[in-house]
């Protein structure tokens, strides 16, 4: 694999470019440190990257690899960007991945479904000498939370939310920065596909035995709060699912009670009323809140300091509207990270930290 | 493997008989089809089971596997009856193991460690002519959870817990029998190793990968109720860990939101103060009701309607009391299944059924 910087990216996306299906392709676009070349979607084929989500001025998107390959051989890595619901490999990608190794690309797969693991495509890409990154594969080690990662020095932030593909992950990285901005030691702790992706490490928790899951998220905390080992640092945890989630609702829990934060960041799509895919209503903001302070209290307790509203769709005024209701609803900062930046949400951070005393003394 | 009810079984329990570890054994020998003809520990060897355990008259506690089997040479199943935490293959049980199945017993095993991939076991059992049942291997079909599960006929009862090994199990059994001496149709789902070795199906489901961990508890719920599938019929689905334990609460969650439970029995040791083996304290009773309750209303409510209180320990009268305290702290019904019976428990589940309008109805 081509280090991280050095890539050069055909992001992958047949007939689902867009900011719900393709968050892996978009995600790379906004926040990776490696150049997208092309996106391949059939069905938007002629456009630009931004013309469709919004990001990524300049960045063609074609009709397939082949295509991609031709409009920009510098490019070396495939990237399968999005995750079809129970992450299965679809068949029509299978010649396309091929003709991408055959050229030479690497191969980033966020699929439930490992690619080095297909009897075709592990022999094609030894045979083509380049290498597959299943970056969903789980660690080896099996270990069950210990509530280790509860009394680092390091303040821990872990954003949570009202449902999936809600902005969790753009609202730690945007932390993540804003808190590097501000002269803070700061990691992003990525725990699925896409910030693994960007972050060049991590475990995608949801793949995990969920025997293991908190103990995933424990030792990805450990892990960070290597370099994050002091009192004044900041560790975001990248959250998955929702408490409220019907199908994903115990990789949350798992990452709740094994990353042990200090305090939550409570992520939710101003428009979304359901959990998608599911006629399940999502409770009010202020149910949420109390919710996720309940759920953390037994085991270690952590407050909601602020929600990050994802105004996606709405104009300039409606957002703007929509995230004011939420600071009224809640009595917490709010902002849309994305739109408005994450300084205020920062600013609940930095207070945080300052008020609470460092968790070695208590 | 023989068909349950044929199986004579020695259950290894090397070191660790008691009813803290031996929760596998104990189970077999208390509810199982099949008949314990030997325990082997070489700690408590000369006893007899029901004088280490309290049950199992007459079956005896002898120090490894070739002396079981000389004590009952009409042995035909091993039984792997602890789970040691993280659940590996203790190196000093791989001789025994091969002794077993020479001797042409077949292999039962609870442990994480599947035997029939371990490069030894596998190839001896194929030579011995003996079977392995890994009975944690996890269901090949990955699904998310759908919901499915939340408007069946029957209705659904979960047990949960305020911990691990405090009865969840054993409570769920003596309500399906007592539901069935009631005339009900009833089915109990397994959803951990001991259930599955009793009931002789199901899915340990905190060995499934934590995305599709709700979905298989759906697709167990949905098996049961194949049979238990008019209006009056009861599932019973046996819970896991404990929604405030820090290693399996989202084991709990996926199995909570997976199953949709109508209602919910929530199980307590009654001298238990703190999650085993973490210095997590463990709720009020009517906190852990509250938890429960809030946690599942989002996406399907369920009640609790009693509370099964493990009186381990204590002596008859103090029992007694701490039956009583329960019922009152909790205004709910309140019992010792194992003690007691579930009598008054299977009165509020009938009152429930009777009170609830048929869920196609609603």
């Amino acid at each position: 694999m081509r280090p991280r910087g050095e890539r050069k990216i055909v992001a992958m996306a047949a007939g689902a470019f867009d900011l719900l299906e393709a968050k892996t392709a978009v995600g790379v676009i906004r926040y990776g440190r490696d150049r997208v070349v092309a996106v391949v979607d059939h069905t938007a084929a002629g456009k630009t990257a931004a013309e469709v989500v919004g990001v990524g001025d300049g960045i063609p998107v074609v009709v397939d690899v082949a295509a991609a390959l031709r409009c920009a051989p510098d490019a070396n890595t495939l990237l399968l960007g999005t995750a079809p619901r129970g992450g299965a490999l679809p068949e029509s990608w299978r010649s396309q991945i091929i003709t991408a190794m055959g050229a030479g690309l690497d191969v980033m797969s966020g699929l439930h479904y490992f690619l080095a693991d297909d009897p075709q495509l592990g022999p094609a890409a030894r045979s083509a000498g380049v290498e597959i990154w299943d970056v969903r594969r789980p660690p080896q080690t099996h270990r069950v939370a210990d509530t280790r990662a509860q009394a680092l020095p390091a303040t821990v932030i872990l954003t949570v939310g009202s449902d999936c593909n809600v902005g969790k992950m753009s609202t730690s990285l945007e932390l993540e920065a804003e808190a590097r901005r501000r002269g803070r030691k700061a990691a992003f702790v990525p725990t699925g596909q896409t910030g693994i992706i960007i972050a060049g490490w991590g475990v995608a928790i949801d793949e995990v035995i969920s025997d293991f899951t908190a103990g995933a998220a424990e030792d990805l905390v450990m892990e960070a709060a290597r370099d994050c080992a002091h009192p004044g640092d900041m560790i975001v945890v990248e959250g998955q699912g929702s408490l409220v989630h019907p199908g994903y609702s115990g990789v949350t829990l798992s990452l709740i009670h094994g990353s042990a934060p200090d305090a939550l960041i409570l992520c939710h799509q101003a428009t979304r009323r359901e959990i998608r895919r599911y006629s399940v209503p999502i409770p009010s903001l202020r149910h949420l809140i109390r919710l996720h302070e309940d759920i953390t209290a037994p085991v270690k307790p952590a407050r909601v300091l602020g929600v990050a509203l994802n105004t996606f769709g709405l104009d300039g005024a409606a957002a703007e509207e929509a995230v004011d209701r939420a600071a009224q609803e809640t009595g917490l900062p709010a902002t849309d990270p994305v739109r408005f930046g994450v300084a205020t949400l920062m600013d609940a951070v930095d207070r945080f930290i300052q008020d609470t005393p460092p968790k070695g003394a208590q």
